[in-house]
């Protein structure tokens, strides 16, 4: 599936924070990149790109993308990018297309599933599809800037900024056929340019349809505001993660997503963030080991504080398309190493104090429980999911923040207690509820 | 896939062990089960036994068995099984069979896969095929009395006891059509009421095809003899399994052989030795847990057995057709407590010796590797199966023999030390390779 992306205009109305606005970062990741990787997740595997305003930077930057993602990335000029509408963009791309193909705008966020679902329909025979949003009170829509659409069913009656009647928004997201090439010439031909003008020809002659996609996430980032309100609107995605402990939910995700936000500025990948907050595990287990309170209450916070931090690796990931299967992987064995050194310095602080037998006892326990319910999470999970249970809610987000608590309230023998008794006590109740299954 | 069972002979030569042939005992399962279930894990789903001598008790046990494994199992008298051939019994079944069928000896054992590769090729039409072994020297055969096969091509040119000239045995699993029926009803009108018979009738017309199996695995359990080298061929390939580690290979798996042979014959579940494992494991890190020498090697010296108990369960599930899921999964969680326990042991073992911080790192450190090893096993294995590289040679046969040499000859501190020193750095090798996979 080929995808065409419009990225010829100046973005005049966003302050010039970088050399065009298909450039401009957006959390770490420019926005014609997003478009392209977006679209990439929804099935499309060839690019064309029509440029215009700044356009030596931009095809640079799209060849240097081509060969970091591996797919063919054509850019095409549209001479008139200054004087003509952007329905001039796509015919300037007419060479290239002779197949139904995704028509994006390189300024539009988006979720892949609405491109995906559009590609699933299909494209009317010599016509075209658009994702419509029927919620007429999305509140990332500029409802004064954005194009009106009114539907007859799943047919486009009428489409256009001025829309006096309509029931939704144009989201910028199309599947089209080569028949859109001539509609837009007709509307040409009668001094229209916009993309909207060759559409509101093929509606015309019924052969417009529109894909109803309410609810799902795109907008369009016309101006700071706009930007703002989805930058807003992608960090609060990050808290949509369904197996977040009451702890993360709470504490860690609303602090680590802040602090993502940040870091997606810095060229600092997701396993550099995973290694960092292991090593402050590391040593938040070394202050364990020293005596006194006041080094047990301060690995206390840096526990917590790392724990924090461990959020962001995932999220900088889903932020910056950096999501892989090794990353999770590595996030998941260091997290059983800081588990087990957190779980032994508090142990260590209790021996050093006479805690004897009892406190050796307690760490092995806290420490050999804590492997066990990882060690069973896969094959339990499984189960679960299968069966639609509940998920065990003493995730490692609960268990840092006992470890915390019990540091600075001066209990690590309670903590390592209560720890063991829960976790082994978990891992055999497994052991009976998997053979049951 | 129809499977018919011919079981109704009276099998004089065997010492009545059982109340008849089929319902022999061996290694724990009667022969008419192992058929059963090897067919079924052939493909086969609905089965017709031909029942004679001693009918009574083998249809109850049938009766059993069809509801134990949840499939039709129809029992049919030959009436004629004392005065004529096996050809009678195949002719009794006719009226339940009117399409291709999987036909096989009760006391015959096989291969699973020999009988999948038969329904693969497919019967040819109005014929059968039959698997024969073009090994003249195996070693399970009794040259003297297998029925002997001359081929020309894949097609059956000869087949009888007395063939002078021959190159393959009768493996007595065929897969057939409906016009054997005829066929043996052709031979019976000469005389000749075996199912030899009849397959000599077909290959007259070239209607009877061999499938070579030579190397697969199958057996006729006709006397004393046979049973032994059976029970031999059997057991030895239990060895088989590819990812057993040195001290496996060479010392526990020769010895907990011997102990399956034995508990084979008595009412104890897989997961039954899986427990008991355990229990002398947890047995054992108490010894540890004792001041003195003696208490440290007698510890040891049952750890090492636990471990070789520890490979029965596997081999009593391969044998007695119980191996599961679970059963593999408890066996590995317990594998781990047990492993933790055992390195527990040692470490308060040192302690009490007034070991110190040095006893408490090592035997921390020691824990701990050893769970990541097992924790990062399943991606590291998948990794190194795709890539045919090496199996990590530490295994836990190594780690617990360790711990009984470092019992036995008091050295609990070298052995941590060493546990911890490999286990880490293998852990840390597997994130390196994966990294860079």
């Amino acid at each position: 599936m080929k995808c065409l992306i419009l990225a010829a205009g100046s973005g005049s109305r966003l302050r010039p924070r970088a050399e065009s606005k298909p450039l401009f970062p957006f959390l770490g990741v420019p926005l014609i990149e997003r478009t392209i990787r977006s679209a990439l997740a929804a099935g499309a595997d060839d690019f064309v790109v029509v440029t215009g305003y700044g356009e030596q930077p931009l095809r640079a930057f799209l060849e240097r993308l081509s060969r970091r993602l591996g797919v063919p990335i054509t850019t095409v000029t549209n001479p008139r990018w200054r004087e003509a509408g952007n329905g001039a963009s796509v015919l300037a791309a007419e060479p290239l297309l002779d197949e139904p193909f995704l028509l994006l705008m390189a300024d539009h966020l988006f979720d892949p599933g609405l491109a995906r679902r559009l590609i699933e329909r299909g494209a009317p025979e010599a016509g075209l599809l658009l994702a419509v949003d029927g919620d007429c009170h999305n509140p990332l829509v500029d409802a004064n800037d954005v194009t009106r659409v009114r539907r007859e069913g799943d047919r486009i009656e009428a489409i256009g900024k001025g829309l006096e009647w309509y029931d939704g928004y144009d989201t910028g997201i199309f599947l089209a056929t080569p028949a859109l090439f001539e509609a837009l010439r007709q509307a040409e031909a009668q001094g229209d340019t916009s993309l909207s003008g060759g559409v509101r020809r093929l509606a015309a002659q019924g052969r417009a349809k529109a894909l109803e996609v309410s609810g799902g996430f795109w907008c369009d980032l016309d101006d700071e505001a706009a930007l703002r309100r989805a930058e807003k609107a992608l960090l609060a995605r990050l808290r949509g993660k369904a197996h977040d402990g009451p702890v993360s939910r709470w504490l860690n995700r609303p602090l680590s997503i802040r602090l993502s936000r940040w870091l997606v500025r810095l060229p600092v990948t997701p396993n550099q963030v995973s290694l960092f907050s292991f090593a402050l595990s590391v040593v938040a287990a070394l202050l364990f080991m020293l005596p006194g309170y006041p080094a047990l209450a301060a690995g206390g916070v840096l526990a917590q504080l790392a724990s924090i931090i461990d959020g962001c690796d995932g999220e900088i990931a889903r932020l910056k398309f950096q999501q892989s299967d090794y990353g999770g992987w590595l996030d998941a064995v260091l997290d059983r190493y800081a588990d087990a050194l957190l779980l032994f310095g508090l142990t260590w602080h209790l021996l050093q104090q006479g805690g004897g037998g009892v406190a050796l006892v307690a760490g092995f326990l806290a420490i050999v429980g804590s492997f066990m319910v990882s060690y069973t999470a896969d094959k339990y999970d499984g189960l679960m999911r299968a069966r639609g249970g509940a998920r065990f809610r003493m995730g490692r987000d609960v268990r840092v923040f006992l470890i915390f608590l019990g540091a600075v309230l001066d209990q690590p023998l309670a903590v390592l207690a209560v720890i063991a008794l829960v976790m082994n006590f978990e891992a055999l109740r497994r052991l009976v509820v998997c053979r049951n299954a």
